[in-house]
């Protein structure tokens, strides 16, 4: 399991960290496989968007924000609810093919780290298992 | 594959199921690799919050029905139409990380079965995978 | 890697991928292990959810568009974000068990492509990867 360290600067964020994860791909030398992405984090998630515009990410945390009110109401009194629910709307894992040893991305997509409620230092973990054959 | 019968009591419901998971990667046998959680149905979901605060999963639960009017309007006959959007938006399956021969959890995490068309009898499978070299 | 070619022919459609998904847990000749299903598109994704009642993908798109409003305010140029949007919502991978050689889906259990953006030619990649012992 490889063990990435990230520095968030702001209360909400996408952090592009597709380099991290190919990295740990290559690094597997594995040719055809499937890479994991883990965020060992509750009001943080990882997903996969449109990299070229960053606009894109600023639109999403937008939606995000209007979808799941930071005011609530919340019964949970450490006042980062918001942040809980849209780390399971999102969700702490994704899954990516590895193809000839590199990750199997499309032309527009990259990783995001996505902070709910930062700003922190949080983690990332990245696993490869090998295709089948 | 492990398959572990599920008892939900109510129609809206988290269940800490992270213990189960736990015994499977165990049971697996696995130091390095990779834990898939699986919901077979279509009205309820897997995710990954936090667990030592029980508010947690009721604030996820009631920001899930704010977003997801019960009332529809829904063109389904069954009158759970919310209960699969709800299952479609946290998702069927989460992919957790072995590392040492456990599961990869951040100090926080539990892992949720999330029942929204209850109570039923459900089922959980756990697969576990290894990583590469 | 399996990959599929997918035609939608509407903006926002969903189509039922699961022989797709089936054949290639099959040609991969794994008795155990996980099929990992991937959308390398930013404005699409996948799910699993009911496929034998076609009302419920229908009420699935409905409230995906009641939830992220398709007249934002965006602040991307390309009159898309809405599918950006729901492509985090509903994810881009999913992991499904495979067991005795074929998916261990659920009895209502299909799998779906989701057009956001379309008509578009889409790609779906499909790898296989065995479980442990």
């Amino acid at each position: 399991m490889d063990d990435v360290v990230i520095r968030t600067a702001r209360r909400e964020e996408l952090v592009d960290v597709t380099q991290h994860v190919e990295a740990a791909a290559v690094r597997a030398g594995v040719r055809e496989g499937v890479a994991f992405v883990w965020v060992p984090h509750t009001t943080a998630a990882v997903t996969v968007n449109e990299g070229a515009d960053p606009s894109v990410g600023r639109d999403l945390l937008a939606a995000l924000r209007r979808l799941v009110a930071a005011s609530g109401p919340w019964e949970h009194r450490e006042g980062n609810s918001d942040a809980h629910v849209k780390a399971t709307l999102v969700g702490p894992s994704v899954a990516i093919p590895v193809h000839d040893g590199r990750l199997a991305l499309g032309t527009w997509q990259a990783v995001f780290f996505c902070e709910f409620d930062g700003p922190r230092q949080r983690r990332l973990c990245i696993t490869v298992t090998p295709a089948a054959g």
